[in-house]
């Protein structure tokens, strides 16, 4: 039984929009802490019509907490989660630091909800890349067995916190009245130009990001013979990442399978009309909690092929929508 | 022998580039004519350190031309181009209206020098996506035998025209400042935005752009078995279109054998060290004839391929650096 939830990171981009999902989906909890910093602490927060204190992420704070949900950078999370945990709280966490743990559950709920019942404390939401398209994956993975992704995204300023989408803004506007900007989120210019890493060098010449769609994909359907080969760019939009995905699967799956299969699955709103000019776009999916798919269309270059195009809030599915997807489960599971 | 150069379209954008380019690399033609609609004839151009009176295209002003380079809409090359061959002339047109005529050679003189020999008074200019893609592809085709190739494109606003790269410019200042801004080139916002359209829906779902990559790299390596699947995405970015390109090729090429060999290909600069964050940007391309390529690793999706990431200027190798040269292999061959 799940009746006192706290919210770490409570301030930040996602922290905020978990907060908002909270009201949203009437969260099934009566009690909730909003943690943050020292820095935060003191200040209030308006939730369910009422103010809250913010209180400092601490041991002590954790005592009378069943539940957490955190979005914080992986060191801060490496630091408060073993104090949650020894005071048996249950910790949905959105960070990449215990993701790749063996002990620690990965989830999707639209891919693997039943990994919610082995947890030890612990349960991991992957990265924003990664849970758009494994969401995309699943469908196609349950009619054929997906046996081969490639990928290329174009990532939103917003997957770099709040510094990113300042960035954009302001080195937009400088570079439009040819103005000098110091970029403080990213190591080129971002305004009207593409950067094709995110994250550092991590594993034969492919960035960090990028080996986070391979492993974590595996660890999400337990299968690591799905050979994946992805290219990670940054690209000048605000918020929503889209990802241009091509999957080979092991039994021939029709574009028209696909697309009912598409249309049937939770979690996924295909808006696929070529002729009518209808596909999914940054601008119209900020805000959602669902995966976007259009452009669904056979392979021309291989057998057992299909290709698509996918947009997703990853502020909002690919962060706090899929941690407070989990909470749920979690709290179900218990009941 | 060559003696009299037309510039059809030389008050475009792409026509402004020839003009610059036929000064920079000296091009070996004493007598040069710019034309263009009726709408510019009679106005100036600075050429070579004179002004030059603009000339209206239309079929007497082909009577003392021997060589044409346009650049021009499809619809004004179907008219003109007749009006220049029937007079002897030899035309090098950039425009989508001839390329696939079987008659008409298909060049880009990296790939396929060779072909210039099959004229018959025509000569046409690839797409811009297709060029630059080609060019990264010949050394690794040279080496392993190309079979198969997945691409995603970032493509700028300026391949839209003059009309697209306003539309990005307004675009964004209106959306900075919270204003509403009436797109013309594009059906969608490109403002901050992405498009996965780019032409008309032309076969099996495939817009015209896509499959223009399909057809025309077909073409171009007179081999309909490579097999391709294309992806064109329009980004906000004004000018350099980028890929991000896997082939696999028929016999294994190490990833240090295709350094070497696109380090030695013409036409490639090979920009290259992701731990020094190196790697091709839009914004170092622009204006710049080569094209860049970096990212690149084993695909780890496949026994034999490859993956890496390039960029050029879309108005310079993608249109006028591309159409110049094969001018000049026309010049050089008629010696």
């Amino acid at each position: 039984m799940y009746e006192s939830l706290a919210v770490v990171g409570a301030t930040g981009a996602v922290g905020k929009i978990i907060r908002q999902l909270l009201e949203e989906r009437d969260f099934p909890i009566q009690k909730v802490t909003f943690m943050a910093s020292a820095r935060s602490a003191g200040s209030t927060l308006s939730f369910r019509g009422e103010e809250h204190a913010i209180v400092e992420t601490r041991p002590a704070a954790f005592e009378e907490i069943d539940l957490v949900i955190a979005s914080t950078p992986d060191e801060v999370s490496q630091e408060f989660v073993p104090w949650a945990v020894e005071r048996n709280a249950v910790v949905v966490d959105e960070s990449g630091y215990w993701r790749m743990d063996p002990k620690v559950p990965l989830i999707v709920p639209e891919v693997n909800p039943g990994a919610v019942e082995n947890h030890q404390g612990i349960i991991a939401s992957p990265n924003c890349s990664t849970i758009q398209m494994v969401v995309a994956m699943k469908p196609l993975h349950d009619l054929g067995r997906i046996r081969r992704v490639v990928v290329s995204t174009y990532q939103a300023t917003s997957g770099a916190g709040v510094a990113g989408q300042r960035d954009l803004e302001h080195g937009t506007r400088a570079l439009l009245d040819g103005k000098p900007y110091q970029y403080e989120a990213f190591a080129h210019p971002i305004a009207q130009n593409l950067i094709p890493q995110i994250g550092s060098s991590k594993h034969e010449d492919y960035t960090s990001e990028e080996m986070k769609m391979v492993w974590e994909t595996h660890k999400i359907f337990s299968d690591d013979t799905i050979q994946i080969c992805p290219t990670c760019v940054r690209v000048p939009v605000t918020n929503c990442h889209s990802e241009s995905i091509l999957v080979e699967t092991e039994t021939p799956v029709s574009v028209d399978e696909a697309r009912r299969a598409f249309d049937a699955a939770p979690g996924i709103t295909l808006l696929d009309d070529l002729k009518a000019g209808q596909y999914p776009m940054p601008c119209d999916c900020d805000g959602c909690d669902d995966v976007f798919l259009g452009r669904l269309r056979r392979d021309l270059s291989s057998e057992n092929g299909l290709t698509f195009w996918c947009v997703s809030d990853n502020l909002r599915k690919g962060a706090a929508t899929n941690a407070v997807q989990i909470a749920e489960l979690l709290i179900r599971s218990a009941r």
